[in-house]
């Protein structure tokens, strides 16, 4: 970008602010390109990051560039150069894992939603009714007790019983709540690894697996993902390769691919594991919504090599964040450990409305109409995708996603700014991948992909490439679309 | 403790548990002893978690040991064999900070809570209305739509406000909400450090800080704190000596000294802060209870080399979980980072109820009154442990928190074992310390700390040495009282 000259009188941090300032004025940054991050800019210019910060702080002062919350710094346009508000945070695009997640939480900035990993609000409302908060609020020991640091016993019970029911054998003892899975996989890899280990992640798969993985320094190792479940034989060969101890995997309804594991492979993998000693974490958060009798790997393994975890966020809902990981007898003292050491304990009001509303009976009884509803929505937005040009994956494929390739959709980022300018929110494959691959793949979820919108903004990019492929983004100057 | 032979026929894990179980035939592991982590014997013996667990699940089978859930491994006496109940959970003595943390979370296993790090429930009752929280449950947006990544901006706003009122500076963007001050601490410290620095820790100071720290292969070096404040000498001497980039400290209201840094140590603080570029994070979770005017770091630096961290789990309810911290600007992104990757988003729900109580003014009303009420017990729980022979702290000190030396207590980890036996819950003083000091010194919580049973139990040890000194445990042999 440009070069500091230490032997300067201008301090570090004005000649970082001025180096900047002319790359703007140049047009090399133009109007809304994203500033690199504070920690990024300090490692290449090799200057603490107090350094940089000075420079961006004195450009926020010359109204040159903005901070956005959660979303790094801007370079001001002329149009939007007041006062930072709320409003504006969205403005980044949803093209990498951490921007993703703030679009699929934030739910602002786009009105569909199809990138989104969580069913619609319309469809889990009056699950949980306002009389049922009420009566746990009444308890005082929901709304004022410390819960346990393993988690509420009553909702432990609850969920020990729901699992016995599923085939899988267990006790309370066994369960740690967390605040989803994702929080379930980072207190079991933080427990079970080292920096340098490798762990296996399916590829395609959830994209927080190997981002969650590679931040805590641990080597990830792609496993294909095939219609039937992970491939084995390339599982095998990377046993045998390197020393995984490992492997994350989505038996039901896999996101993004929405295939399931045959019971012929649960064993397979099972046997593998075993004779590689290979922990599996499986992560069953679209379980409630799959098939009556569907088979997990818990049910075979029993909780000797596998980690199951789930949640509440998809069908219960996501506002709540109270999922769990049931584990070997052996592992819960270490995992409570990690789960101690960062949060305390998970909140007890939260964990009281589940319990509460597994007793009653109702979330079984939502978790079938969403399933009933999945399959009617899936076949319009199936439909929609294969009329625009998209081609959609094997029709065995299930539950919340579709998963397809854009012929032409050309570059993903791009296409997924102009998405968003068209008031769309897409979700790129190559998120989904920790190879880096499925360039041209995209993740749509089926309750928010029947529109027509999406289907007119998808014809056209089929049919002519990429909507809008003079729109160039970042560091390269033009006007920006 | 027994060393493994290689080339034996016998697998590892089955020499494993030979050995313990000869151990324990000999009496060198007592029935009720805790055996050390599957982590540690792992390291000790050179060998993987996963033979260690082999063996131990050996002696499982044979009834000869037994796994307690959040509690490792413990040798079975006869009395106990029987199948292991949850309420058998908390055997476990408050000697560590994980079995600290289990008795301060899990509210069972002693009557009196004097170790307890949080209010009685009766003194929080009826502050969050149950009809309070039917209106937030009655708001769909609070009940099923997904928090935003960096918390409910509706409490974000509130937040900013309130901190506005007690004159620091800051914007809601600025803020990022999390499960309590401890994630916000664990969130700050994997967003700034890595392996092999070095973080500054008050000597003695909240558990786990150095934990935590540790726990993240990190370097702590403890600074005295003294009854003003910490030893800013030797926080200089530290900084000359080693590059440490951050620096934990309670203001406030000291945990566990109940001391409040004075203005003037306030600003020789943040000089000698700016002058070697080091980060302060300041831990507020009792400011609400100080008195009026009281004076923050935050409030002199403006969020600029302070990160400003507190929760709602001490005055408002254990039971919601919500923290969080207010940070520089520039940091936003990288703490917001460590938050999705951990745990994604906080609950919606427990935000909701948070913003409606501060909003509804009971919030600060309820402050007002466990302030008030506080210091009344203080006086009576002061003059018991005098009464008993114990020599408490300066009486500048304030707050929640009584620290107090037992001369003649003995080993404290038999005090505090012999303490639990007679139902009372001791929290010793060397787990508040980095450097492993404070032998002889213990936490009193003033809420908990005014029964003449603590008296009688306390009166005897400074009469006559430790209560129960035959009372031997873990390693050496002996019965077991």
């Amino acid at each position: 970008m440009f070069k500091l000259n230490r032997g300067d009188a201008a301090p570090l941090s004005e000649q970082i602010a001025a180096g900047l300032e002319t790359m703007i004025q140049r047009g090399e940054l133009s109007a809304g390109a994203r500033l690199p991050s504070v920690r990024q800019l300090a490692s290449q210019l090799n200057v603490s990051a107090f350094t940089v910060t000075g420079g961006y702080d004195r450009l926020v002062a010359r109204n040159v560039i903005a901070a956005r919350p959660g979303a790094g710094y801007y370079v001001v346009a002329s149009s939007w150069a007041g006062p930072e508000t709320e409003e504006q945070a969205l403005i980044t695009p949803p093209n990498d894992p951490i921007g993703f997640a703030l679009h699929c939480l934030d739910g602002t900035g786009a009105s569909l939603r199809c990138g989104s990993g969580f069913l619609p609000e319309a469809w889990l409302a009056d699950i949980v009714p306002a009389a049922l908060v009420t009566r746990v609020a009444k308890s005082r020991n929901a709304l004022l007790a410390p819960s346990p640091a393993q988690g509420s016993p009553g909702l432990r019970q609850q969920l020990s019983e729901r699992l016995r029911s599923v085939g899988i054998a267990t006790v309370p003892g066994q369960i740690i709540t967390t605040l989803g899975a994702t929080h379930a996989l980072d207190l079991v890899l933080r427990a079970l690894l080292r920096p340098g280990d490798t762990v296996l992640v399916e590829d395609p798969g959830y994209v927080f697996y190997a981002v969650r993985a590679r931040a805590l320094d641990l080597v990830v190792e792609p496993v294909a993902r095939l219609p039937d479940g992970p491939d084995l034989d390339a599982l095998e060969e990377r046993l045998e390769r390197c020393h995984a101890k490992v492997f994350v995997t989505q038996t039901l309804l896999h996101n993004p691919t929405g295939g399931s594991t045959s019971p012929a492979k649960c064993h397979r993998l099972l046997a593998l594991a075993e004779r590689h000693n290979l922990v599996i974490i499986e992560d069953d958060v679209y379980g409630d919504i799959a098939a009556k009798g569907a088979m997990r790997l818990a049910q075979l393994d029993e909780l000797r090599q596998v980690y199951y975890i789930s949640s509440y966020s998809k069908v219960l809902s996501p506002a709540l964040r109270v999922g769990f990981v049931a584990l070997p007898r052996s592992a819960v003292d270490q995992v409570l450990e990690q789960k101690i050491l960062g949060v305390l304990g998970t909140p007890g009001l939260t964990e009281a409305v589940v319990e509460a509303t597994l007793d009653s009976g109702l979330y079984q009884r939502l978790a079938l109409k969403v399933r009933t509803k999945l399959a009617l929505f899936r076949q319009g937005a199936s439909r929609l995708l294969r009329e625009s040009g998209v081609q959609v994956a094997a029709a065995e494929a299930d539950g919340l996603f579709l998963w397809g390739r854009i012929p032409g959709a050309g570059d993903a980022d791009t296409l997924v700014r102009s998405a968003l300018q068209a008031g769309i929110f897409l979700a790129k494959g190559q998120m989904f991948s920790p190879s880096g691959r499925f360039e041209d793949y995209f993740r749509f979820n089926v309750a928010h992909s029947s529109d027509p919108r999406l289907g007119i903004f998808l014809s056209r990019v089929t049919a002519q490439g990429v909507a809008g492929s003079n729109v160039r983004q970042l560091r390269p100057a033009s006007s920006g679309a």
